[in-house]
């Protein structure tokens, strides 16, 4: 195995413990290496789930089923395993979606509908889809407040560390909780929500008010990585809302202040996770932000951010720590976007290197060298457009032998 | 230096003479290691043009200069020096193309407009003008016919080795003449053209027949490979038409059936010219071929087609000679086009692998497995889209560490 990611935390993060969500781990044998693989959050009667889900043409049969589920809007359990993704598995791994959420919705007592399946692992392999059922009676058996650390280790594939995050909001004065879990690592280019990921808060929330907030904060953290421009077919982002904390305010809508803070918190909790899956990226040693002003809308920015995080020459020549400035003015201009050439301004640490359509006057390498060798690399890019406000953020890694031995040797 | 491919070619092939066309190259300098870095073609008075040129929003003043001055059709010399590329070098770089256009046209006695200048190597330095401009005489001077090896080998980067293709075609039965040189082997995404490749005829053409012959050849040829997906700022493709060779039946128009065979070995030689870029794509050990076929449309088959051959996830497992085919189904799946999953088939070295959505009842996994392990991998997609006719090849390589060793440390 490899070893644990340099970029990784240090520990696993304290979390809070989020009222009406519990949660089982284990291992059913679907990894030959008998680690844990099979995961149940458990959701308290009354909670509501907003989701957003890979936009793969091959999407497997976890993602077709969720997508029909969550227009409800209720949810008793999500179930999720690694080891194997179920996709391009045919009728055959419809039917094992059903199998699963048939057995769930027994020994709950709920409806079919409110139970959501994930898979992540190997595309095209049938799942042995025995060793889910038989383990589940068993495992939600055991479900129990507070055991992120072993879900999120559950739910791993090529991930190096569980990826955890949590805070505490207060809607209108009263406190309400939000934890999330999340896997990634390689297969990240997420294209309306990323690998796997799952957050949880007690407060009360309809269904509306979840989505849109979902999707807000989506945008600027799942939304806003790339390992490898590779788009998972299963990637996943759900929001489970129990409304088994302290009774709040009423929220009627997106829109209401009393939502400011928890909406600000949320999205932390969200770019949290999603920077960890950075931060694992398949050989990843650099942790890297490209920063863009100045373009003509926030999705050009956006699109010249992914340009310039999505190139091989780029991520290859700062896993080098080597200062070639000029590959970020390559990726720029084939972005596609407008931008003025004469007026890009390209930072590289803080330290400004181009002015008028080439180097600075006087640009110095050694700062900038100095900064290429540090662990977290600042990008910020300027894209000069006359009265351009689009602005945008995002996340990567590099690139590094380190991703070519991990993938050209995954599944043998 | 890196070692010569072991996609490469056994020996740089004999081209044959193309009338009107004399070629110089020779060491100015640029690159400190007094490799060969200048080329010049001189070419006979009342030769043609027609080129295309990267469409990225940072090209440098060699393209932008080419792309006025091909507007007029003429052409007496294209001047080329690798080693640097001259790009993002603000004014000074654009005064850098003005010096060379007037020494060269001052030496033969030609409009400025009737020379064309191309540069290829690092971005973002200031190019030693006068280490051109006095070689210029010299160089032209020595200019003699069929010197392509030694003109191809002067505008290598990181190539490992030279390339160059040739035809005889016929029009009208009278034998004409095709010969061309390229460069390139990263930063091979080419978007309207590649890198830079120079394609002469001896046969009389005119501007608006040679400029509809460049698109059309161009779209199944250098516009039909990817190395890394990185467009470069420099990408340059011209074909000139000396009209120096034998008489031929007089061509007006792109669709005289005269221009048959022309066509056909025109297109022959660019596709041969494209494949030896990719053969030398940095780190290459497996050419690939990528067809797709019963798409929406040829544009749909294309873009799926390129983001196959673009993924970093099925390169690595090509290079690691793992048969891992549910990582096409993930390529093809986040392509953005139309398919249908339940209709996908996928061929890797004409092994048929899926059905109905699923891996094919009884598929053995060892045929598809000494095929990865050639030189060449044959990937067969058909989009399976109801009455769908859409079709395209594309050509790439795999993704090795030798990429990674070669682009971590390029410029240092």
């Amino acid at each position: 195995m490899a070893e644990v990611s340099p970029l990784a935390p240090k520990r696993f993060p304290r979390l809070p413990n989020v009222a009406g969500v519990e949660l089982a781990a284990g291992a059913c044998g679907i990894k030959p290496s008998m680690r844990s693989d099979l995961m149940a959050a458990v959701l308290a009667p009354g909670s509501k789930v907003a989701g957003v889900f890979t936009l793969s043409a091959t999407a497997g049969p976890t993602v077709r089923w969720c997508r029909e589920a969550v227009k409800g809007g209720a949810v008793r359990a999500i179930v999720v395993n690694s080891g194997n993704a179920n996709v391009f598995t045919g009728r055959a791994g419809a039917r094992d979606v059903a199998a699963t959420v048939k057995k769930t919705a027994g020994i709950l007592g709920c409806s079919a509908h409110d139970v959501l399946v994930s898979a992540t692992g190997v595309i095209g392999e049938r799942l042995p889809i025995a060793k889910i059922t038989n383990a589940l009676d068993g495992l939600i058996a055991q479900a129990k407040p507070g055991n992120w650390q072993e879900a999120a280790n559950a739910i791993r594939t090529t991930d190096t560390f569980p990826k955890g995050a949590g805070a505490v909001a207060r809607i209108g004065g009263v406190p309400v909780h939000i934890a999330g879990i999340a896997k990634g690592s390689g297969m990240i280019a997420p294209n309306m929500a990323t690998m796997l990921a799952y957050v949880f808060t007690d407060a009360k929330l309809p269904v509306p008010v979840l989505r849109r907030l979902l999707k807000e904060t989506c945008d600027r953290s799942f939304n806003a990585i790339t390992v490898d421009s590779d788009t998972s077919t299963s990637d996943t982002l759900l929001l489970v809302a129990t409304g088994a904390g302290k009774a709040h305010r009423r929220i009627t809508r997106a829109g209401d202040p009393a939502l400011k803070d928890f909406r600000a918190k949320l999205e932390a909790v969200m770019a949290d996770l999603a920077q960890q899956i950075v931060a694992d990226g398949e050989g990843a040693t650099k942790f890297i932000t490209v920063n863009v002003t100045g373009a003509a809308s926030d999705r050009a920015a956006k699109a010249i951010a992914m340009t310039v995080a999505n190139s091989p020459l780029v991520k290859t020549a700062i896993a080098g720590e080597d200062a070639n400035w000029g590959r970020i003015v390559m990726a720029v201009g084939k972005a596609g976007e407008k931008i003025d050439a004469e007026r890009l301004t390209i930072r590289v640490g803080g330290v400004r290197i181009t002015e008028r359509g080439a180097a600075r006057a006087g640009y110095r390498e050694a700062p900038v060298a100095r900064h290429m060798k540090g662990r977290r690399i600042n990008v910020d890019i300027g894209a000069g457009v006359k009265g351009g406000r689009g602005r945008a953020t995002v996340w990567t890694c590099d690139l590094t032998h380190g991703y070519i031995s991990i993938n050209a040797d995954y599944r043998s």
